[in-house]
């Protein structure tokens, strides 16, 4: 039998920027709008392929290297790909990804690339990209419900049409909205806003409005180990998992040992060179993968078998993103036999994208697979112009949440941990 | 963009036997036939896809019962086929594989149709198997020559070509056969057959005949932790790594405390369940990973990034084996990254196959990528039928090295340790 050869003829970089809610973290706040970058890449078949990544100016420099240093590879060939990409980091380079912590350079930059260069094998095979991975082992990916502090409005906007979350009621209005509107199973509510008192109310909220729910908070790192094991007991019975209460392997691991519940990290353990430090600890329970930094959907993949050769939790993490991510995290998801949670997203807070259509519809929290061949999604080029122009005329270029927030509040300053 | 189906509408399960030489180990001698088993799967896109596997006759039983479970799967869902492989096994059943350990049945009895699934993805798109692995990485595998002290003939037979090598002039006229025949840039010993004196000087011949060769001793856990390490003090500076010297985790831990090499295995960590306890240990350096008891190709692409996670050095096993499974290896090490150390393989101890034409030509002791679509090899169908009737003529139906020498050496008896 005869083979034939796929070959990347070109690749582009287009950061984008997209509006977004001002949801509070432990960090910051949410500016106006949020940054990404879609990578196409074409090929000598003419199949075209897309991927999702962040678009901070250091990482659109190292995309566009990348992109130029991957010329003239066939689309199969990954691993040669990853190669590339690795020889234009310094070894082990470690890059901060904002509230996640120092992902490994190379696993970053990578990921966009490997993503679109699977949706071209799923093309070529009239495959969906999940087929590439081992098949689906569910017909639907669920998602949780990821609930914000908010204000009303970015300072000077109008209110956007979520309106003010800053207390427990605030809260578990925006908790119903999203499950009446997506069927959501499961509520994280990102925290380390508020003193952890008030916080422990909100979930207490929770647990009182939706008492089937599976309830996670994520204060990002905000309290000492100390303050981290009594909202732990306080929450005792409550909580599905704590996600990063503190930050670092040491302090997790000290947590960890008086925690009745899992911990869960994003933040920790964000790179392979964190995991088998925090396995020796016994630091962290569940980890949240992320494509977009463990290096695209087969080192993902390796993450799963890794946890699940080591007894740990899986999930999956989400920052704001587009349809193209999200296509991707549900190829990946459905393919993952030891997904133990329903994943994170940023979906349900933005209001616009580049991709055509309405590919996704939440049925009961959850997201079929895409049926197409490939990641199932294509760009609408109209709309891939405008978030570019808005990405030109709205002048951010890397993420600041801290900045934006201390701007808005004199004197504010980013510490971690802050309880 | 629509996507296709391939679905599997059959399976067939062949036993073969064929000639194998009087190969000593530390369980006694290859009798004069090693078994094989030989899976086909046909689709109803006209597309049949080869695996091969062991055939011991509860294995055959499996295979079999796993073959009526898969039919009508996509040949791309191979989770879901796993999922019907694993329905039929009590959880984490473990299963011994002569001289290997407790292998995972579920992985065991997978791989020869995950093997045949990705043959026929690979026709399905025109690409060789190692491309839906992420593509090779190296153009040709490494393997080593595999030398055994070994009889001239079998009882009662006439004398193969190869004589006999019962001491280290023997052993080093093998390895000079070897390494002219095929080019092998490392040597690996099976040892376990003499007390340990004997095979120390074996490879202190071997260090003097080929002295740029790297050398590996492999007495598959004949020796007590005391004699191990007395041995590798001993061949301190003279071996690249020293294989299951004794058996069990703690065992080998107790011996890599003290031993100057790193310790390989694929006797005391060959499934996932073994992988925690022996990093936890530090018991060993090296997994030979083998995909037919790993749970197929991408299962062992999980144990190699394990061992990338984990800093510990990786190579490939074999067991006596024929054109299928060597294709399968080939795919399978091209694409791995960290591929530390040559192969095994047992391929020049044979003289009879299945597999059609000459598909492998050793160059300088590496292999290349088959270049076809899928695995790259096709069935000769009368050889394949030949090898069956040997099978039904020879009257072997399990491997039983210790039963055979203890017939031609009465009294002898299995022990592990020995020394
Ligand atoms: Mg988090
Ligand atoms: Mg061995």
């Amino acid at each position: 039998m005869t083979t034939t050869s796929i070959r990347i003829t070109g690749v582009t970089v287009t950061p984008v920027a997209f509006t977004d809610p001002p949801l509070l973290n432990s960090v910051g706040v949410h500016e106006p709008f949020a940054l990404r970058a879609i990578i196409e890449i074409a090929t000598d078949a003419g199949l075209t392929g897309l991927g999702e990544t962040y678009a901070d100016e250091k990482h659109l420099a190292a995309l566009r290297a990348a992109a130029a240093a991957i010329e003239g590879v066939d689309v199969y060939r990954t691993e040669e790909i990853y190669r590339r990409v690795q020889a234009l980091h310094p070894a082990e380079t470690l890059v901060s990804s904002g509230l996640v912590g120092q992902t490994a350079a190379t696993d970053r930059v990578f990921s966009p690339f490997e993503v679109a260069c699977l949706d071209i094998q799923g093309k070529a095979a009239g495959r969906p990209v999940a087929d590439l991975l081992g098949g689906a082992v569910r017909d639907a990916v669920p998602f949780s419900a990821y609930l914000f502090y908010k204000w009303a409005e970015h300072p000077g906007a109008d209110a956007d049409d979520w309106g003010e979350a800053l207390d427990p009621d605030g809260i578990v209005a925006q908790a119903r909205r999203l499950v009446d509107g997506y069927g959501f199973t499961a509520l994280k509510l990102k925290g380390g806003v508020f003193p952890p008192v008030q916080e422990i109310e909100a979930v207490r909220a929770l647990r009182d409005a939706f008492p089937d729910h599976p309830l996670r908070l994520d204060p990002n790192a905000a309290w000492t180990p100390y303050t981290s094991v009594k909202v732990a007991r306080q929450l005792d019975g409550v909580l599905e998992y704590l996600e990063d209460p503190t930050p670092g392997i040491d302090g997790m691991a000290e947590v960890a040992r008086k925690a009745p519940m899992p911990l869960a990290t994003n933040m920790c353990v964000v790179a392979f060179g964190h995991v088998p430090p925090a396995i020796r600890a016994n630091a962290v329970q569940v980890i949240l993968s992320d494509h977009h930094y463990w290096g695209g959907l087969r080192r993902s993949q390796l993450l799963a078998g890794i946890c699940e050769t080591f007894g740990l939790g899986l999930s999956m993490h989400s920052n704001s993103h587009l349809g193209v991510s999200l296509a991707a995290m549900v190829h990946l998801a459905a393919a993952v036999p030891n997904l133990t949670y329903a994943c994170d997203t940023h979906w349900p807070w933005k209001s616009q994208d580049v991709v055509a259509g309405t590919p996704f519809t939440f049925r009961g929290g959850s997201l079929a697979v895409p049926s197409g061949a490939g990641l199932g999604v294509e760009l609408d080029r109209d709309q891939l112009a405008r978030l570019h122009e808005q990405y030109l005329a709205c002048g951010l270029r890397n993420r600041d949440d801290t900045g934006y927030m201390s701007r808005v509040v004199p004197g504010y300053q980013r510490k971690q941990p802050r309880w």
